[in-house]
């Protein structure tokens, strides 16, 4: 299969966020096979597909416990504890697997509308999460959720993801979508010895290990007090070193980020989610100082409340700025390269995440018939970038390819049709208020 | 003219924010006759209209610069004082009475595509802007901007707004869509003696003041510095006491909180601005607790980059819990009505704002088809809340009426065709980029 994609901006996200104009992308077999200028571009034989937007790379949410779909909006304004307590536990004691295929159905769904190719999801039932995934089109990085407490085996939810990976292989499914991971919580509901044995197991098999730290000031307190900090105690229980993702990070250390920065731990940075359950400020322009991949994540629907990376990548900017009181520490330009390649980094990831030869072609085109965009396509790149950050966001999306395929096309999914997504997905709500 | 409109859900934006089920807003001449569910409404003799979704009161925009669209995303990344002396007034020096018209007239039709149907505009060319505001069929408070700059005469600027006022009324236009107000700029672009003279007259129209307060914390050091803070002075001057709209008021001290809430100055909160600018938090939680009436505002959408006051309604929420380490502070339920009920306080209106009997019937309809409401449009009130504030925000706002007047159809304008409204921005945006 050949597709020649030809549109008068292509923002490939190469490290310098380059603005091409009158561009195109190749693609053959799911693989993008070149990107550059139309005037210079070699013989093309297959599909051509002219656009009059924007094209960039499908944005790569880092961190996502999608399948929460089905508890959005619920009990969202209560103080953090009595909201995990009272709503989002015994819910999600009370969801089964086919739930969990039905939450990330739609969540998937919505994601590509946004623009968001691949998610990182750190939950639990693989096999109908990953299903959902793929049903829409969509990719994934599935780290099997492990904890330690009661009710659950840290033991055998590991060994499931190891036995899982050891049958179908790290990477599988068609376009390579599905990517096994391991998801320990976090150092609060494991003990070191227990993530020094699931770190293991990951490096052994070359996978990706993505974990909770430092989310609020309290959750791992009587951790930080033995260890002096989360990252020292990952550290010390062997856990870095191998492909690590650190979900939130919000309260370092200069030498936690130090220790990050030498040890090559990703993190996923959720503004979003640490603003609106009040969980404090990621001290983000340091981390990509000292040369940190940072990418994005939006948490979970049940906090955000939406699956919108390029809400997050607003928020990233608009967070860092107001933080530091500085204007130019987070521009448009290091927002988008956070939701797109600093996300595949993040996890360890070279063949997403970017309009690069060899990489896959998990593509998006945002419409620029929008007031957004009204200064004018052919507007400085400095002006482009921040109308598409700082004002189109999401909005315009109309198509979206994930592996070559086309699995958004006028703003919805060609693969599922969206209302019968969503009313899945009210029958689980009402089944579980109910219950 | 008389019009019943129907739908699942109405969101009146009451005190306490009450949600009406399966409930109808009837219409008369433009004003709110009924408003409460339907089993128990009066008889009606004119045109049903049944929706699927939400009706909300039309949000109010209470500090807006927009025809600035002509500049959106310009120098945007830049230090501020960079971004002003190169990008912003140099362009706005050039732009001309039909530039304004040209750059209102799409941000007319923006905002009402994001369900906001009064803007407070504090600009030049107040006839044309004007008037591109009634060929969309919104509703603007405008304050003519006053300022003792050179090239510039603050006593002309006064002097204009004054005999419009005389000369027309205060109110004006079809629906009353029109109301004139003083914009004298900042205590830094004024002296105490001129802004005495300012307030006298608007006081003495009844009319309401809108000024630039302590958005940065290094723009009015001088004044500070001699009056203790901006609030301090504008006291000392005689401004307070009549209908004062206070912008940004991010750098305020306990007593200036106390001053505000003892003189009724209303204060508008620009989030996403103050953080894209780096300009600070302002203390939002302590003002609502003092009383003070608190309405969001844009701010221009050179430095927003839009104009959607559900995106600054969910970062008010998001801010002030992040900033104050605290979930539960700005709830869902608190942003809507900041963005509605309390900005036409904030403007000192109490006819718009809000689904009342005897106000102005501006009103939008949100629909649920979204991914946003799968949690079921029955769901409890705190989480169908939480679904529009927190995940939906603008996306679905399909249809908007103004006092009355169907102005948006279909997420489209129905007064103005929108790409002839966005090209004739490109024009304008290309000429001030070549000159
Ligand atoms: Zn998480
Ligand atoms: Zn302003």
């Amino acid at each position: 299969m050949s597709l020649r994609l030809h549109a008068p901006v292509v923002l490939p996200c190469d490290p310098t966020c380059s603005v091409l104009r009158d561009a195109v992308v190749d693609v053959v077999d799911g693989r993008i096979t070149y990107v550059g200028e139309a005037a210079s571009a070699p013989a093309f034989d297959g599909e051509v597909r002219s656009l009059s937007g924007i094209l960039l790379p499908g944005l790569v949410n880092t961190h996502a416990h999608s399948p929460m779909t089905v508890l959005r909006g619920l009990g969202s304004d209560l103080p953090l504890l009595r909201w995990l307590q009272e709503h989002m536990w015994p819910n999600e004691a009370r969801m089964t697997a086919a739930d969990i295929g039905t939450g990330m159905l739609l969540g998937a769904v919505e994601m590509l509308r946004h623009g968001v190719t691949t998610s990182a999801e750190m939950y639990f039932h693989g096999p109908e999460l990953v299903s959902s995934v793929l049903a829409a089109g969509s990719r994934v990085v599935f780290g099997g959720a492990i904890l330690d407490v009661p009710g659950m085996s840290w033991r055998s939810q590991t060994d499931e993801i190891s036995s899982w990976i050891d049958a179908d292989g790290l990477v599988s499914g068609p376009g390579g979508r599905v990517e096994l991971a391991y998801g320990p919580h976090s150092a609060y509901t494991l003990s070191p010895a227990q993530l020094t044995e699931i770190a293991a197991e990951a490096r052994e098999r070359g996978a990706l290990l993505m974990v909770h730290v430092a989310e609020s000031p309290f959750e791992d307190e009587a951790q930080r007090a033995e260890h002096g900090s989360v990252p020292a105690l990952l550290k010390a229980a062997d856990v870095l070193g191998g492909r690590v993702l650190s979900a939130h990070s919000v309260h370092l250390s200069d030498d936690d980020i130090a220790l990050y920065a030498s040890f090559g731990v990703g993190v996923a940075h959720c503004p979003g989610s640490n603003m609106k359950l009040a969980s404090g400020i990621a001290r983000v322009p340091e981390m990509l100082a000292a040369g940190i991949a940072v990418g994005l994540g939006t948490d979970g629907p049940a906090s955000n409340d939406d699956l919108d990376l390029f809400e997050e990548a607003r928020l990233a900017g608009l967070l860092a700025r107001v933080s530091t009181m500085d204007a130019t520490v987070l521009g448009a330009a290091q927002a988008l390269l956070m939701a797109t390649r600093g996300g595949a980094a993040a996890l360890g990831r070279d063949d997403i995440g970017a309009l690069e030869a060899g990489r896959w072609a998990d593509v998006v085109h945002v419409d620029v018939d929008d007031p957004a965009f009204a200064t004018g396509v052919d507007a400085p790149d400095s002006q482009l970038l921040a109308n598409l950050v700082w004002a189109s966001g999401a909005r315009r999306v109309t198509d979206v390819w994930v592996a070559g395929d086309h699995v958004v096309a006028g703003g919805e999914s060609t693969r599922v049709d969206r209302r019968e997504a969503q009313a899945g997905v009210t029958a689980v709500a009402a089944r579980l208020r109910s219950a």
